[in-house]
């Protein structure tokens, strides 16, 4: 079966709530049999998601927050919203400056996905940042509470999928991370 | 810094908006400091992600279908949404059903993430399907057009971040999956 078998075509779309952050659509679309639904999709700006490696792969610099959809704490890479305007690496370096107080001397894309592509219209793009440098203080958003630290990249590896990594990007970051280094995960 | 100058407390919460498949709530919380803010979380029903392994890894069973939210076509792994009194096993074993046409001699369970910790409250569940076998066609939901295919590993991992393997908890699951056989990803 091909593709043109399995696709369906949009005919409508009309906002149905909208937030500070997202919006809800609904999007109507003509099915692969010609039948008509209407699905309900989440549009909001796309993320970024930097891996700031330390010590040659030893170990990354993580953030350490509460988050409020999970209700608890989350130790995970850094990341939030491309602002307006903003191109995916703007936002990389802006989050990983405001979120760790460091710069990087590189950077590199490890790839680009979509959170939830069942629901969710935006991307997160993923990005490495190496040879960092300290330039000064973590710059949170006003009701953001944050820390950052070094973490041992073997225990990242052993930790994920349970309390405190449990952010599902984080471990997709390191997917892609482990596989531009040829690492094991 | 230690986790309590970090924590928010939850003191109140209503439901804003409500979808057939998730309601939107608005929870406001007291910040580590005492000031009051209201954050807007996504509530739905936990998912499940399976890895139906094939060839004693060489190869994975997947999925090819349209997505709404993304808008294109995506080749992942197998999974859904847990029914209201299903366990996540329960679930897994349904979605690689109804996906793949496939039952397992053995599941083992992979971790469990939030997919959003930040604007949603459900949790996903991964597995890892061992020992598979066909026990027959297909079971797709009604407005669910599918295929499911063998695809080499390496094109998996090679692949991730690019469409058609756009689903970023295809590659949690691959993160997961690669720790658990000490595999390069």
């Amino acid at each position: 079966m091909d593709d043109d078998q399995l696709k369906w075509r949009e005919i409508g779309r009309e906002a149905a709530f909208k937030t500070k952050i997202f919006t809800v659509t609904n999007r109507t679309c003509v099915s692969p049999q010609g039948g008509n639904e209407t699905f309900t999709v989440i549009e909001t700006n796309d993320w970024v998601v930097v891996v700031p490696e330390l010590e040659d792969g030893k170990a990354f610099y993580m953030v350490r927050q509460w988050r409020h959809g999970a209700g608890e704490m989350s130790l995970e890479f850094p990341g939030g919203v491309i602002e307006t305007g903003e191109t995916a690496l703007d936002g990389a370096e802006r989050e990983l400056r405001e979120e760790t107080g460091c710069v990087a001397g590189k950077m590199t894309k490890l790839g680009v996905m979509s959170p939830n592509p069942a629901i969710m219209a935006n991307r997160v793009h993923f990005f490495l940042a190496e040879d960092l440098r300290v330039d000064g203080d973590l710059r949170p958003d006003k009701d953001e509470f944050i820390t950052a630290e070094r973490v041992d990249a073997g225990e990242v590896t052993r930790g994920a999928g349970a309390p405190p990594y449990i952010h599902s990007l984080m471990a997709t970051a390191l997917c892609l991370y482990n596989r531009l280094k040829q690492r094991t995960a």
